[in-house]
């Protein structure tokens, strides 16, 4: 997009591919997770690693609010940290070579707490903690489904750790998150992965203060068992990121409706291999990102599902295959409708597989109208480490 | 990266992840092929949608010297008009919308050449250059392979276009991309890709010089068919892209070595699971892209292959999966060798599938010397529409 340009203007105006997002989507999905959490009476913490823009966050907590929220990237938690917020999770495990970035934030009065789930790392934290004279607070991070990093809820590890935190620096606790409930294919396999998530943290703490340590905080989540969670006892606060813009992933598993997806990107169409049942449009990877997340779920959405430019889907219509600025679409495998006459020139949306990829391609959002008339602001977005 | 450091400065002192590039290797690859191109005399039109940074130019073309190149988004057209790029391809197909930013930079001087395949782009063209009192020049897209747009080489279409486009702005000439030769598995194979390019892009001229019509660009270009080609007769310039950098993809189909592959991401190991025989690393997919482009090679490369900070290659070391900004390590699936002892804090060099997607993913490169111990510079990168 040519950066000149100024807002509102229509949306057939913008140069294609652009990132279109929808407000009042927007909205009604932070309004339905927040409602369940105050329902639990816990923190909401959202990870802002999805969204990675100041006005996004101005959504969560009103325009001239901030809130605890968790962070991807330490470049992240300074950006929000310039626009006042105080209360960051860095949840990525950390490196004794970032600690100096983490001080020089808490010297600037905001509250970083970092993860770690090594003897290793606890010992980094603590000698900077030391030099520093600053004790940084952190969390131990606990697996709870082999998804990834952390360590057994209930093992000597995890005291050892949380003795050196707790003589040397802060331990704030434990934090857990159910990353293979991306995987799930049921109502009642997300609530098995809330459950789950939720016994373990309580495990974690009590493995903690049954020696004496102290575990204030328990922290758990994703957008899955955020929304499938009966129960969290014990739990003290809920992170989830992908739930603002929701996305075939999302829906995919059952966790939303297509018309709950927010995000999209606007493309043109600018070719026709009729022979191949192709139409060609301006969005490739570069716009889409590589993800493939809907390609091991029930339906296999491509690189993504189209829509008119008003958000009306075409059913079985997905784009098969990308280039870096070209994307194919074609009636998915075993469709029985015909590929619909789509000149070129005319703007379609497409739906992504995963909000956070292809959010990351863009540097800024295009807020759209209701009627899906006007782009009435743009968002910028951040990046980078 | 925090944007406050200077340089140079120790390779271990830049915070992870962060894009390596080693000048050493990116002249060599662009001096080999230069070299074939001379040896064919045809004009060199390197494609910068891969590098996407002025300083690669630089390196293409000379400290003070621009060239005729190829680019992927007129965001990169303007960019490189900044830079002093007079001769530039916009090889994508045309839409009616950015016709105006094509007319704006030609008023700046930029002989802007674009792309289109359709009646109606050509008809658009027409219209923009009647009302600009500009006759824009443009290629017709011809398809080689099936791989993507293009009209027949032969066929009526074509004339069709041409002549729409020699009355009323410019038929520069057809432009052909082998892009099926990616998924080449044999030298023979790219010497047949390569034979056949040529072959279509000589008939389509032709083609066109039958009826009168004038055609003096005949453009071909893909990586791999630029390395494997044996004849250009008919041909007068070739494009390539991901030559100047390689990647995994490049050497599993045998167009590079991997001590060719110029660019890398270093990461940080934050962490072990031990009784899976995983090493966590602070590079998830949001550093190396979601690109499994040798997923279907021979040899998966997973999201990457592990080397030493040196760059020295971890023998079935790989990237089996990823988080946003998580990487797991384990050796790949069959291998004999076990896990290699990497501590928490450790940097190591992690070679992608594919430059293009995983350059896109930083904001610049670091530039590292020759023996890997200083990061000698930064270069800027560009990105967007």
């Amino acid at each position: 997009m040519n950066p000149t340009t100024s807002f509102p203007k229509a949306i057939h105006d913008a140069d294609t591919p652009y990132l279109a997002l929808d407000p009042g989507r927007l909205d009604r999905n932070i309004q339905r997770l927040k409602t369940r959490v105050e329902g639990f009476g816990v923190t909401f913490r959202p990870h802002m690693k999805t969204a990675k823009a100041v006005d996004v966050a101005r959504r969560l907590f009103g325009a001239n609010e901030t809130g605890p929220i968790t962070v991807s990237t330490l470049a992240e938690a300074e950006y929000f940290a310039d626009y006042g917020f105080r209360d960051i999770l860095y949840a990525v495990g950390i490196t004794a070579k970032k600690l100096d970035r983490v001080i020089a934030l808490r010297r600037r009065g905001v509250d970083v707490c970092i993860l770690l789930d090594s003897p290793e790392q606890a010992e980094a934290v603590a000698a900077a903690s030391h030099q520093s004279g600053d004790r940084i607070p952190a969390l131990i991070e606990i697996d709870c489904d082999g998804h990834r990093a952390g360590l057994p809820p209930d093992g000597s590890q995890l005291l050892d750790v949380g003795r050196v935190l707790n003589a040397h620096a802060v331990l704030r606790g434990v934090m857990l998150h159910a990353g293979e409930s991306y995987y799930c294919r049921s109502g009642a396999e997300l609530v098995a992965a809330a459950d789950n998530e939720q016994k373990k943290a309580a495990q974690a703490a009590e493995t903690l203060r049954l020696v004496g340590l102290p575990c204030p905080v328990v922290s758990v989540g994703s957008t899955p068992t955020a929304h499938f969670a009966r129960d969290l006892s014990g739990v003290t606060e809920l992170r989830a990121g992908v739930f603002m813009f929701f996305d075939l992933v999302m829906a995919g598993i059952g966790v939303c409706k297509l018309q709950d997806l927010a995000l999209s990107v606007v493309t043109t169409v600018i070719g026709h291999r009729p022979e191949k049942g192709w139409i060609i449009v301006d969005a490739g990877w570069m716009a889409m990102s590589r993800d493939r997340g809907t390609a091991n779920q029930t339906v296999d959405q491509g690189y993504g599902l189209v829509a008119s430019i008003e958000g009306t889907v075409f059913d079985d219509l997905v784009m098969v295959s990308t280039n870096q600025e070209h994307g194919i679409l074609a009636m998915r495998s075993g469709a029985t409708r015909s590929l619909p006459d789509l000149p070129v020139g005319i703007r379609l949306r497409i739906y992504p597989n995963h909000a956070c990829a292809t959010s990351a391609q863009f540097d800024r959002y295009h807020i759209i109208s209701d009627d899906a008339d006007t782009i009435t602001a743009v968002w910028p977005r951040m990046r980078g480490w």
